[in-house]
C-alpha cells in the first residue's frame, strides 16, 4: 500500500480548514490514506521564521481576510468565526488531537474534522481541555477521556515532539501537503498534489 | 471597453516571470488588456509589512527555491538564473520600464518580456542603466534612449509613485493581479482570475 499524504496544518489556520474539507476525497483518487498532523503556526512555526501572525502583517493580514471569505462565499462554507476575534490558546485542540491519535488512530479523520468545525463553522472557544471535551466528539470517546488526554502529558509531549519534526522537515506553512517525501503548500495547490499523484512527479 | 487587468509584479520574483508568461492570454481570453506595474517588493514592500526577503527566511526559502524549480520543470520553462545569486539592484529596470510605458505605451508588454527574459532565462546583471540598455530590446527602441530614460529622474519619479499607489492599494506580493477593483495574489491563482472574469465575482 501507497503511503499516506502527510496533512500538516493549524487548526487555527482558516486555509488549513478548508484542505481538511477535500484532502481525503484527494487522497482517495489515488488509493491513498490521511496522515493528519496538527502543527502550532503562531506558537512554534513562526518565531522559527522570525515572522509575526499573518493576520497582523500589514497589507497581507487585510489581503488575507479578504481572500478567506472570498474563498468561503466560492464553495458556501459558513465560517462562524470572525476571522478578528482572537483564536485562543491552540494547544488544547492539538493535544487533544495527538492524544486520540494515539490511542484510537482509526479516529483521527474525524477528530480532526470535529474540532475544525467546532473552531470554523460553530466558532467555539477550544482554549482549554474542558472546552475541547464539550465539542460534538466521534462516536466512541467520551468528553471525559478527552478532557483527561488533552490535559496529560503524554499528549503534551506527542505534540512537541509533532511539531519538532514538522519544523525540522522543513513544514512552514498550513496547509502543507507531504507526498512521497515532496511538499506542497497551500489550499491553493491541491490540484497541484492531484497531478502530481496522477502523473509520480516531474 | 472593460478595464484592463492591473498586473503587479516585481522582475526579480520567479513567480512574477511565471504568470507574465500566461496573464496576456488570460485576459484576452475575457476580452482585455493587461496594465504592467511592477514595483519594489524587497526595496519597499517588505519594508513596510516588516519581512525580510522571502529567499532568507528559515523554511519558506527551501521551499520557495524547491517550488520554483519545480513549476519551471512542470512548465518547461529554462531559468538560467541561479535563486542563491543576488538579484542585484531592482531599480534600472523598474525605471527602464516605467520610462518606457510613459513615453511607448504600445511597447510595454514587449518590455516587460524582454526585461523578464533578459534575468530570468538569460541570467543578465540587469543593475545599471546601461546593463538594461544592452538586452534585447523591442524594436522601436535604442539602447540609447533607454539608457537615457533609466537614468532620468522622471523614471525614478513614475517608479516611486507606482510603487506607493501599489502599496496605497494594499499590493504585497508579486504577482498581484487586479480585476476590476478585487485583488488576486499568487502565480496559482490565475484559474481564480479567470473564473472571476468568467462569472463576473461572487
Amino acid at each position: 500500500m501507497a503511503a499516506p499524504l502527510a496533512f500538516h496544518f493549524d487548526f487555527i489556520s482558516p486555509y488549513g480548514y478548508f484542505a481538511s474539507l477535500t484532502v481525503e476525497e484527494l487522497a482517495a483518487r489515488h488509493g491513498r490514506q490521511v496522515d493528519w498532523r496538527p502543527m502550532l503556526l503562531g506558537v512554534a512555526v513562526m518565531k522559527v521564521m522570525g515572522l509575526k501572525p499573518l493576520l497582523d502583517t500589514p497589507l497581507k493580514g487585510d489581503y488575507m481576510r479578504r481572500d478567506v471569505l472570498r474563498h468561503a462565499r466560492r464553495h458556501g462554507l459558513q465560517l462562524g468565526r470572525d476571522l478578528n476575534a482572537s483564536p485562543g490558546n491552540p494547544l488544547a485542540p492539538a493535544r487533544a488531537f495527538y492524544w486520540v491519535k494515539q490511542h484510537h488512530p482509526h479516529l483521527q479523520a474525524q477528530m480532526a474534522h470535529a474540532l475544525f468545525h467546532a473552531f470554523w463553522v460553530q466558532a467555539r472557544d477550544l482554549s482549554t481541555p474542558e472546552a475541547v471535551a464539550a465539542i460534538a466528539l466521534p462516536a466512541g470517546l467520551s468528553a471525559a477521556e478527552v478532557a483527561h488526554g488533552a490535559a496529560s502529558d503524554e499528549a503534551a509531549t506527542l505534540l512537541r515532539n509533532a511539531v519538532a519534526a514538522a519544523i525540522g522537515a522543513g513544514i512552514f506553512g498550513s496547509p502543507t501537503i507531504v507526498v512521497d517525501g515532496e511538499p506542497f503548500w497551500g489550499a491553493d495547490r491541491l490540484h497541484e498534489v492531484d497531478e502530481w499523484l496522477s502523473c509520480g512527479g516531474w
